[in-house]
């Protein structure tokens, strides 16, 4: 290290070693062009008192589900909690609702999500389930299971693309990117969200006070919006009644959004057609859950956001904020 | 009937007793609109010496499988084929490989098919497969059925989408919709026809002679041209084998197109990751074939183009056909 650098103000960061390894020498760069000098405190030898900043990355994140961190989460966390002077925390889920992050909240300190990142990826898994669904798979596929070949036809045969609408409810980078793809691929998307604007992707928007007058018309319900104390719940056994007996729901955002015991209920007694759910509110699905097994129900564990890249997209945005972190005085 | 009307050369129309039920009427005016009187020749009454055009209807074709006539298509195609004067028939399918149209071709009626009504349909399907796999879905669906909670991490996680390459063979109405599609949703796909010129809804196209060395770097083969004698057996052997063992196939043209028993053994040795099967050699696909049961292998049965307004686009397709006929002198 020359003179000079050593000279600088240090900005502790708290990071896997992982993270470390592969990412480390451009993070030094990026600090001392803003005029710091960076320590890196890897997660397997960090001392909380040097942390000002804490990058908790996809790969920290293995091995833990929604509700219950994993090893390397509680290391990472453990260190960040104890840090005194901890400035900004950035984490790699799009919700801001787990519970490592609760500390961090409660105490003040900034916490940055990575929205963005996963918003491809999972759009596009809800936009796969949608179109498969919406195609016949749910039908085929358990045909297939039995070595039957069994054609839809008549009033079995799936309604055409272009009449089935879709609510999207969210307008965040998620809602956003489902309602384009939807779309792009023929289906009619509505967007709910706060206000009646217009949004772009989607054929129209309306308002959620709006909501109950549109459930009666909707093929497929998309839930695609943050779990806050106004949105626990939303959809409750009331609204799940008012959506007609075609009508599909998937759910990439929370399982608290939606009555989980009603929607069973609904699935089972064929008020509903089908579903394709991501997210629950016990978190690894209990093996007894009726959801496992009801026809034309699709299960994902948590995991509709996978994808190889997105570890790397995730440092991509975190070297983004922290860029724009490095300009901030003081 | 008026004086007039009855004094115009007659029409004969085979057409199955739903459509002349439904739009026997819509029908009459036009002929009439042409200077001809429309003798409608229901396929339970009709008398083959009548008949000039045949137009075989998609609620004639329910109750056949691709190579073996149901009972309607029979009735309809005694009549067809006995009618001394046939001098057009109209299908409701894309290709005109069917047995049913085997006399009418050899004895030189014109023979025109329906192909751009089912390409809207047959695409959403193949894109859906394409998609749901590409997420994982694949590998979600079989964990659900054992009542699993197993997220796919690390190196089974999925490659982005943006990443991922597919071939189209065949730049027909439905080649042209499945590239759009895959464009349109984030995939890179490139068409696979007979001479390399730029093709609407793709980022780029190759000619048939290129095909050996794109096939190593592939992810998705798509098969989506007609069987002919130059096309039967097209992915032989030494193919399927030139393609990575991350590769996918979706089928949704004809069986023949494939060498069935070498995709099968390629699939269950893991040389292929997955398939997505619609059409088959030997139809209904037999009870003991090993492509039920392997695994990452999704199968419909010839059921891609099943949609509610079938029918209904068959019959406008007819119709646009009819207009044009009638105004073909002589």
């Amino acid at each position: 290290m020359s003179g000079a650098a050593s000279a600088l103000p240090e900005l502790g960061l708290l990071l896997s070693d992982k993270v470390d390894a592969e990412h480390g020498q451009r993070l030094d760069a990026l600090a001392l062009a803003a005029g710091r000098r960076l320590r890196r405190c890897r997660v397997s030898s960090a001392e909380p008192a040097s942390i000002d900043i804490a990058f908790f990355s996809r790969d920290l994140y293995e091995g833990s589900s929604l509700r219950k961190p994993g090893p390397e989460s509680d290391a990472f966390f453990r260190l960040a909690d104890a840090a005194p002077r901890l400035r900004w925390l950035h984490v790699c889920s799009s919700g801001l609702d787990l519970p490592q992050y609760a500390s961090s909240l409660a105490r003040g300190v900034p916490v940055t999500s990575s929205t963005g990142v996963t918003a491809g990826p999972i759009a596009q898994t809800a936009v796969a389930a949608i179109l498969a669904q919406s195609r016949g798979f749910d039908r085929w596929l358990p045909s297939q299971a039995r070595r039957e070949w069994a054609p839809l036809t008549a009033a079995a045969r799936p309604a055409d693309l272009d009449t089935l609408h879709v609510l999207v409810l969210g307008a965040g980078a998620i809602g956003l990117e489902i309602g384009r793809l939807c779309k792009a691929v023929g289906l009619r998307a509505t967007a709910v969200r706060r206000e009646a604007k217009p949004t772009p992707g989607f054929h129209n928007a309306i308002a959620f006070d709006q909501l109950d007058e549109a459930l009666p018309h909707c093929d497929w319900l998309v839930l695609a919006l943050p779990l806050t104390q106004s949105t626990a719940g939303l959809m409750d056994a009331r609204r799940l009644a008012l959506l007609p007996r075609r009508a599909r729901i998937a759910n990439v955002a929370r399982g608290e959004l939606i009555d989980e015991t009603a929607l069973a209920e609904a699935l089972a007694a064929g008020h509903l057609a089908g579903a394709y759910l991501d997210t629950f509110i016990d978190e690894p699905l209990p093996a007894d859950s009726p959801l496992w097994a009801l026809p034309s129900v699709w299960i994902s564990p948590h995991n509709s956001a996978a994808s190889l890249g997105h570890e790397g997209r995730v440092v991509d945005c975190f070297t983004e904020h922290f860029q724009r972190w490095l300009q901030i005085p003081g």
